[in-house]
């Protein structure tokens, strides 16, 4: 049985929420260790009356340090020693909702990268209509090459696989027209990469085509990556602000109906309902969460890890990535 | 007096909805000059009784030409006779519903780049809450350097001034992060060169700030505008999409008091409302319509060209950019 070591000083509301996460996900099934100081970690336990493995680790990165100095200077940070817990085996899956450098220093340093991975990537769960669709990389990567996004399109499709149950899933370009040659450089190279990979690649994806179902995963740069994800969260805000403001005025009885409906519409595009990206690549299933984590986006990040150990996510990666 | 010279032929639905779009727009003060094929024209006039000036050319470039080679052989195409039309003064504004790259096309060769502009850019009207934010470039130049995107700062702040008469536009810069230093080489450099520049520079603006009223122009290249702008048209529709099937099961009688006020968000946040983008850089006025757009779009677009020329917004970008 996979176990998930948990960063349990990462985030905002930690470690009050993470260990509250923890233990809504250890009665989902998932076999959590919690990484952090023992003291703090097992009072909040004690609220719950509950009982999880703790690792001690007193020491924790700050938001605002330099993930890989921090790194170096603090070996027993929370992070450090979640993925040492990996590393030598004692877990199989890590989830932190601290920062997310520190996050990918911790898993390249620490963890190691899978041979044959030129850069990880993370692999964000967009919550579209029919299954969800895998955008990376959402931000581990400003910049990068066309050989590198063909490298996403697969490690992209393996974990569409591997996480949702998906067969041959269809790997899109984001671009700003459909046809081949529109984009940039980059684009252009990359479509000829990935037309001639293993994958089933269908073409460039637009981002007004992100409610059409064209794709399972979608490639980019993380530049792009981040600025398609985040516009998204600021367009549905956008949208919601001007729906209240619209619906201010029908009857209160109308209202009262209608307001249930728009909250579940804001839940269903609320990132928490995945708790997680996925950062592919490396040598474990790591899934990085918001700093805003509430316990249920926590529980929800462990059990996408605990998946992805199950199914076996890295062995997959590892053995065609070779 | 300016007057405006209408690509009659561009469009999807050109030339009924453009010559539609031209008499509504007639109706409202802007003084119109159709530019197509006079017999066509002049049929689509007295279906509407009305009587606008027509100049007449016989030939059209198509969505699939490549603009460069189709401006050379046809000479007589309505885009090139409109661009002429206001390169010999004839008229003092352009639109097109037609092929964008066309428009460009004609733009940089027929009308004329400003001294001193490096690359013209297009700047989309992106409905905001309270004043509405200019996002270029918008899709011109997929590519740029920094001096560029600090050049389109420069040329954003004055059409926001020109065209909706805000005092000391607050110009953004679109990236990954808050602070000095996300994002790429790109922004890293151009944010130095917009802080040093003439405008009221206020910073990264990231793509969840969308709804928060942080800028009113927001800077980026052709491909990264180009995500942004189709990806809150895609997250729009999806969000529309996931309410019409979460307000299903609400009553009857709320339904039909919910329905108006949500259409009126779609309107609120359709392209149409603004009918078109302008084209920043050239020696005239010169405003891109979508392809798709109906008569109110093509009116709308008409309407913009007319408030550029009638504050002289090619004057004013022509003395601070020399």
């Amino acid at each position: 049985l996979a176990r998930i070591a948990l960063d349990a000083l990462g985030g905002d509301h930690a470690p009050a929420e993470t260990v509250a996460g923890a233990v809504e996900a250890s009665q989902r099934g998932v076999d959590v260790v919690l990484v952090g100081p023992r003291p703090a970690l097992e009072a909040e336990l004690a609220e719950h009356g509950a009982d999880l493995p703790v690792v001690d680790a007193p020491d924790v990165v700050g938001m605002g340090d330099d993930p890989g100095r921090a790194l170096r200077d603090k070996p027993d940070a929370s992070i450090s020693v979640a993925a040492r817990l990996v590393a030598e085996g004692s877990a199989q899956g890590l989830v932190s909702a601290g920062s997310t450098g520190a996050a990918m220093a911790a898993a390249a340093i620490i963890v190691g990268r899978i041979p044959g991975v030129a850069r990880p990537a993370i692999a964000t769960v967009f919550p579209t209509p029919a299954t969800p669709t895998l955008v990376l990389d959402a931000g581990a990567n400003t910049e990068v090459k066309p050989e590198q996004l063909a490298q996403f399109g697969i490690m992209g499709a393996i974990a569409s696989e591997a996480l949702f149950d998906i067969e041959s899933p269809r790997v899109g370009l984001l671009s700003i027209g459909e046809e081949r040659g529109k984009g940039r450089e980059l684009e252009k190279v990359a479509w000829g990469l990935l037309e001639a990979g293993p994958t089933n690649f269908v073409g460039n994806i637009e981002g007004r085509d992100i409610a059409a179902d064209k794709a399972d995963v979608i490639v980019t740069d993380g530049f792009t990556g981040n600025i398609f994800l985040k516009t998204t969260e600021g367009a549905a805000r956008l949208m919601s602000r001007y729906l209240l403001e619209a619906l201010a005025d029908i009857p209160a009885e109308a209202q009262e109906a209608a307001f249930p409906a728009i909250a579940s519409v804001k839940r269903r595009l609320d990132p928490e309902t995945y708790g997680g990206a996925q950062l592919l690549g490396v040598k474990s299933v790591v899934v990085v969460a918001h700093g805003s984590s509430s316990r249920i986006a926590v529980a929800n990040a462990l059990s996408m890890a605990r998946d992805g150990a199950d199914h076996d996510l890295v062995g997959r990666l590892t053995a065609t990535l070779a």
